[in-house]
């Protein structure tokens, strides 16, 4: 972004005078019963726990959610229950980019229309090398389809699963299209090379960074992001978010040291069995477990490994029922 | 497949009695209005012309009709458009296959209630790298939901695009689980080598191979296959069907070299794009250039430039109207 202009200047005094979300967010983990069909209270109580914990929001059906697993509808009927079960809307930033068009709108829509603080929109991911032009025009019909000033609408960056980038240029294209509407972006590449391109074009304005884990949490606040919206924020949520608020201070690389090292521990597994493995040990809710396919759950073994290296580095999920 | 087993002879027996599809089958590209909505009126029309002009079969919702793009309420409706249009559900083999198993099993369900021939399935494809495990489990649990015995189901590998391949073992073990139901493959990989080591697994089987495009349908045919299920089969279907009708012919390594030099003209443009542009051209049907985002129509020049090097090979669509 060279020049500020018009729109961008308004933009920034939009959300100036709005309370946007910031700080740490979890994807949170969707649990599933036996069946394969989706617990809703047991959702909503890992929605609250994370809320009470240290998460300032729920980054609810991300990556980590499981949620290209579930249906537009699953999605659309979790989401209702969390709101009629003590989750409110305003910490909600469910992810709402699909394949489809349709579906796209008709998810984004609904949370809004519930009062979300807004939306994580991945790309359509399935054609791939599509052009940038084919991107805008998807992200373009969507916020003129939802019609809706209230609209906050975050990019999801996901390249290594998505395998569909959301490039620096097609971000200021969009922003500078819908400078109201477009309020930041997720990044999840792991290249820190890249958050910082984003962070540098957007300089100044209201368009806000959150980076996919808190390992680059503090690097991303010093130099001019928001927050993170992590997995292992899932099982981690007071940790980061003591790091989150604690930035500024000296003991801040310490902290960063921490959380990474308990990140390094949960990466040596699949991210999403390992968190679901997680919970159910220290959350002691051993149904916790279960995925939908093409994930599958970890090894007792592997479960039981897991839990022993965090136990040794004093891990624990506090108040988890 | 090292030795046969009474399950896959009892499969041969099955195959044997029961008439499954074979030959060229389409991808049917997908029109939309200029609002982007389906338009099931021309969808039907070109679905009457691909039958009339030497394709046997039509894998709607493939890849190339852009299925990805549209909801799953948006592709039974053109389903059961089809069916009461002229369009018999025994010449259909509809792609089912969604990153939800909820999804996929509902439009599974759908198509067998119709009548299909078969559904193509697509593996979950949002998340990368998944354990063989996980896939079978996913395929599982459709074939056991939708539990009818009318089910065929042909596995879709086309790793360019979904990143999500399914190995031969994989075919294997599903073969051996359900021998009645797994029907075949569309192998999309473009590496015919892959092609030959399925058709080496299931030679003397009643599992049936369809190759991604008419380029390999000669080696195929030669090798044990059963044709071919090709995007250029939208606008080219007389003469890949002559190719799959004489291929025992001495003329056919000739037929091969014609149907190959008119896919190859197609291929120097993006795929879906260009099928519309010819068929807008040829079909004299301009409305048929609108592809739903993220993809993009080819530009006039592209459009114009396509047409004229088919012209010249003296490329036509017969009757199209």
């Amino acid at each position: 972004m060279k020049r500020r202009t018009f729109l961008q200047a308004s933009a920034t005094a939009l959300a100036a005078a709005e309370k946007r979300i910031s700080g740490v967010l979890a994807p949170a983990i969707t649990p599933f019963r036996r069946d394969l069909s989706p617990d809703a209270e047991r959702f909503a109580r890992h929605a609250r726990w994370l809320l009470a914990s240290g998460c300032s929001g729920l980054a609810v059906f991300g990556t980590n959610s499981e949620a290209n697993s579930l249906s537009a509808d699953e999605r659309m009927a979790l989401l209702e229950f969390l709101g009629k079960n003590g989750v409110s809307a305003a910490a909600l930033m469910p992810g709402t980019g699909c394949c489809a068009l349709t579906d796209s709108v008709r998810l984004t829509s609904h949370a809004v229309k519930l009062g979300c603080a807004g939306v994580l929109m991945l790309p359509p991911f399935y054609y791939k090398g599509v052009p940038e032009e084919g991107l805008f025009r998807n992200y373009s019909e969507v916020i003129q389809r939802v019609g809706d000033a209230h609209l906050r609408l975050y990019l999801y960056h996901i390249p290594p699963v998505a395998q569909v980038p959301i490039s620096v240029p097609l971000l200021e294209r969009l922003f500078k299209a819908y400078p109201e509407t477009i309020a930041g972006i997720k990044d999840s590449s792991g290249d820190w090379r890249n958050t910082e391109a984003v962070l540098d074009a957007f300089k100044g304005t209201s368009f806000d960074v959150f980076v996919g884990s808190e390992v680059f949490l503090l690097a991303n606040m010093r130099r001019g992001g928001v927050g993170c919206i992590s997995a292992t924020a899932n099982v981690n949520p007071g940790a980061i978010n003591r790091l989150f608020e604690r930035w500024r201070e000296p003991e801040a690389d310490r902290m960063q040291q921490d959380v990474s090292a308990t990140r390094a521990v949960v990466e040596k597994y699949s991210m999403i069995p390992a968190l679901k493995a997680i919970t159910a040990h220290f959350g002691k809710d051993p149904d916790w477990v279960t995925v939908r396919p093409p994930l599958v759950e970890l090894s007792a073994d592997q479960g039981q490994s897991l839990a022993a290296e965090l136990t040794s580095k004093g891990f624990a999920m506090p108040r988890y029922q």
